[in-house]
């Protein structure tokens, strides 16, 4: 299947990282979001919200949104648990990860890493720090008591979550005040079939 | 099953929405968002998020996130559909609900209807109304195509895009320019087992 995304994205990287841990081939397609890459006419063909990543699943079929894309790649493995309420929490995280901390860390990230603060965004950066500082303490305190985010075993959750949160310095944030989450990021590391971010 | 929400909140009204189409009874616990409900010591050691809806599942087990209850509620019933793709499709306008819908609808809603447009938030509020529309016009394209979001018949992805689109008037958004949604909103609204948001 084909993926279109850019490697500096954390929502591509979920991706990528799905595929590893359940060694499913992907061919990449590179798309530049800074030179405009997802509002071209032939992308918006192919994504009308442009936005990346997009999964080219057939001839007919793109599926966007990371987090759908990485539970349809694992729909059905060990990394989606089978119970109701365990799969509810999966989502849980994956929606709370959506609203309450990649707008915040991830746009954080783009300001500093992207676009190199420029004094235009400072006002808008400053204020992304608050509502990730909330995320991670938030995260914090669950993994306190927790080894991974659900059912104290890896899922689609914690590939999710890690996505942005081991990058989380390149948006400001110091998590040296984490260290339940720094465990956390050293436990996925650690996994047999992990990738790496390439930037 | 205790549901902790507000009556005036989409995202809370998404479960009870679900709850009535599959007939599983809830009981409604009140929380006041605008006189600090969800941010009491008492609400915040059930969610440390401070967010509604909550679902307290049993003694022990809350669930939040609107779309994870939703899902819970509507786990191998007929709102879930069965197929890979279908679900993973479910999954992405569920994910573009949290991400590029409701942050522009709900907000603007909340900042007009809630706050009574005060001057201090009118910059962010005609902000809101550009992201707003973009969202409003990847459903109509799809909608102009498509009975359903899925595979041509209802599922829990309606139930999660309903709940705000059928109030964005609220926020300031005239929905004649999409023909195409408001025909999915009446089917919706059509459905035998419907329950009206009170508000
Ligand atoms: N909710 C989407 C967010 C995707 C997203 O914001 N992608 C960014 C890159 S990380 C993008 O495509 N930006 C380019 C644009 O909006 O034109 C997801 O999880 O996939
Ligand atoms: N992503 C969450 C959003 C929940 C949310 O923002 N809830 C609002 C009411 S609609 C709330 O609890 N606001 C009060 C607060 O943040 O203190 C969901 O889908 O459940």
């Amino acid at each position: 299947m084909k993926l279109y995304g850019d490697h500096r994205s954390g929502n591509c990287y979920k991706v990528l990282l799905t595929a590893a841990l359940l060694g499913i081939e992907l061919t990449w397609v590179d798309i530049d979001i800074m030179s405009g890459g997802t509002q071209t006419a032939a992308f918006l063909r192919l994504n009308p919200l442009g936005k990346i990543p997009l999964l080219q699943v057939d001839n007919q079929t793109r599926l966007s949104e990371s987090n759908a894309i990485v539970n349809y790649l694992a729909y059905q493995s060990a990394l989606i648990p089978q119970s109701r309420l365990h799969w509810a929490q999966v989502q849980q995280w994956q929606f709370f990860e959506q609203y309450s901390h990649e707008p915040y860390i991830a746009v954080a990230r783009f300001i500093q890493l992207y676009l190199g603060l420029p004094v235009s965004r400072m006002q808008e950066y400053k204020e992304k720090q608050a509502g990730g500082h909330k995320a991670l303490a938030v995260m914090e305190q669950h993994l306190q008591q927790n080894e991974f985010l659900v059912n104290q075993q890896l899922s689609v959750a914690d590939v999710s979550l890690f996505a942005y949160t081991h990058v989380a310095d390149e948006g400001g944030f110091d998590l040296s005040p984490y260290p339940a989450i720094l465990a956390w990021l050293d436990r996925i590391r650690a996994l047999p079939q992990f990738v790496a971010m390439t930037k």
